[in-house]
């Protein structure tokens, strides 16, 4: 990162990052095409032949990527070297203004029955007006010497900010993660976290007796203690003047958490493409985000995949019409549907710019791009060495 | 590098290192050949067909290397680690011996007007001659406690070597690199340089003075203050006994700075055939330096860069008679004629030796080695940032 800054350099090119969210995919069965290989992506395939493809390993090989450090390796960074909590994901994501030292954690209204048990892990899915008005009552907690600050984010869920001095984000999960059973009291997960356990446990006792009337929302669950994590700007380290152009609130959280700007209110390619039009001229690296090639992948449905990828598809032309001096077209992980889930599969990719090197790939598929400039696996310069020490005998081995 | 001083071994194999500079190129129109591809190369498309193939990156995905970093990563170090000014490499380039301490810079004599503005960055490209002569009139500098050396290079290209107590390489260039403008007064880039600023302005007052009724070198210009670097020499971390063939002074500059042997007097292929044959029983690594692939590729001339690669492969029967036991063939970085400059696109190699694994590659060329056994790159994903920055133009070049 000390590299990228100090040679980083500015000027009027513009960079378009489109990510089409859990592209990677398997095939339904043995021997066939993947979701993307499926598709039909005429202007994908047009581009890909005048591009650089390959595959890349958002995490690197074999690990399956949470979104937010999946989109912050996309944006440059190495995920290793900061942490982001759903709670700092969720906060970000309606732009809420967290400062250094808040703990953030992501609240899911839920539903318990007299003896306690949770009988709905998410209140029946509470409309998110539902959602803030509930939000509302719940400024009538009270701890000393601690703000907080209770927001709707969709649906049944919501973010929680606690402000005060000596808070740690060192507290375990409340959500059981299953019905039938209690809450599970806030536990520190290190010495730290011991003040912000008590400061939890306080906002559980008094949002449940605030909330023991409401149906089906009777109680809340905690997730994803989070502090805000130091983030250089892409400003700061690669000269980048970046903007966000996303309909879900993740996205813009972590987009947010890199410096970009973000457009509100859009709802899908439409709006992203006339706000991608409207803001050309202010920003020169732009990330547009389309979320449900991931969300049909997670639901298991491959054809349903496949025909969000042919949306995607059906953007390109759009981008391209502004002509950006360089676009890259990817996932930020595999979602096969087969695996109805994130998975550590690599990711396939073009880069199209003036400078692309032309490899044989005319088709933009997993196996195409496996083929392509960046396909296999390379090694860096200073490893031509080895290769010739050790062939010449000139190494011995390392370990028994 | 622990590592490789630890597995080192010697024995009797010899590595030949064959860098054609600036190898790497773009077509010259949209799915065209690039230079190598062009270039008809019978005898290292034989020598690929029977080696191991594939692209690197000489300091990492998307980023130009200078020629110096370049070099080193070849030689198996990792550039970053290792700081190289200009300056050293000029010195270096001469077999100047600087000592720990010294602070060298590097000098270009110049021409400026009545009105003290530079009308010549090179004086008009003075002879190397008339250059030695200057250099000999600046031996009347005199600054307390201060030794200076003032040493030609080539044409109006010098190099100064300071030598005292508590000198830093924290100076900023002097030299403006526009014409019709004053010469920059040296400055310090931290509080450290102080004092080697004071010493670098007293010398080019008097040397101005010294110089002022010359024609046309009346001044001079000093860029690339540089100490010299430690740097572990290959013999002591490969166990390496090695020699450098260049004709090019920066080239047996950075070689010396490993501690390579460098033989003088080389003037081009015929003399460097002569002299590998005859250091041949005394080494066991070669490396043989073609520039001017580079060169033709800085001027944008992709003609003349396929004829010099071609002057390469002639060469290449001339090093297998002496049957290395390992070859590599490569460049340091790319210089495709469309850039006219170096650029951040990975470089293609071969690798042939009697354990080299067997892959398909049965030419050559950028496309060819992208399939070959070292061809493709599962690059992690927060390179991907690297690419398009890099075709965007928004990384500057590191080192010189």
């Amino acid at each position: 990162m000390e590299v990228m800054r100090e040679l980083a350099t500015t000027n009027g090119k513009k960079i378009v990052l489109f990510v089409l969210d859990g592209l990677g995919g398997l095939p339904r069965e043995k021997g066939g095409q993947t979701e993307l290989e499926a598709a039909n992506t005429p202007n994908l395939d047009a581009l890909a032949a005048e591009s650089e493809c390959g595959l890349h390993h958002p995490l690197g090989l074999g690990i399956t990527p949470g979104s937010a450090p999946a989109h912050l390796a996309l944006f440059g960074y190495n995920p290793f070297d900061y942490a982001i909590g759903r709670g700092v994901v969720a906060a970000m994501g309606i732009a809420f203004p967290m400062k250094a030292g808040d703990v953030a954690a992501r609240l899911n209204f839920a539903t318990r029955d007299e003896a306690g048990l949770i009988t709905d892990r998410r209140a029946g899915r509470i409309p998110t007006e539902k959602c803030a008005e509930l939000c509302g009552l719940l400024k009538g907690v009270d701890i000393p010497d601690i703000e907080v600050f209770v927001k709707p984010v969709k649906d049944h869920r919501a973010v929680a900010v606690f402000r005060g001095t000596d808070l740690s984000d060192d507290v375990a999960d409340t959500d059981p993660q299953e019905t039938g059973v209690k809450l599970l009291d806030p536990k520190a997960t290190s010495a730290m976290g011991e003040k912000m356990v008590g400061v939890a446990a306080s906002f559980i006792e008094q949002a449940n007796r605030i909330l023991a009337d409401q149906k089906p929302a009777n109680t809340i669950l905690m997730r994803g203690f989070a502090e805000l994590p130091y983030m250089p700007s892409m400003k700061e380290i690669f000269g980048l003047s970046a903007i966000a152009l996303a309909v879900y609130p993740d996205y813009k959280g972590v987009s947010r958490l890199v410096g970009m700007d973000v457009i509100e209110g859009l709802h899908g390619f439409e709006d992203q493409g006339e706000a991608l039009r409207d803001c050309w001229g202010r920003y020169d690296f732009f990330f547009v985000h389309h979320k449900y090639p991931d969300s049909r992948g997670e639901d298991g449905d491959f054809d349903a995949k496949v025909a969000e990828i042919e949306k995607g598809d059906a953007f390109v032309p759009d981008i391209l019409a502004l002509k950006p001096d360089v676009l890259i077209v990817t996932g930020d992980h595999s979602t096969p549907a087969v695996c109805a889930a994130h998975s550590g599969h690599s990711v396939p990719f073009l880069v199209n710019a003036e400078q692309s090197r032309p490899d044989d790939v005319a088709v933009f598929g997993e196996r195409a791009c496996a083929n392509g400039l960046w396909g296999g696996v390379g090694i860096p310069g200073n490893h031509l060495m080895r290769l010739a020490l050790s062939y010449a005998g000139k190494l011995k081995k390392f370990g028994a």
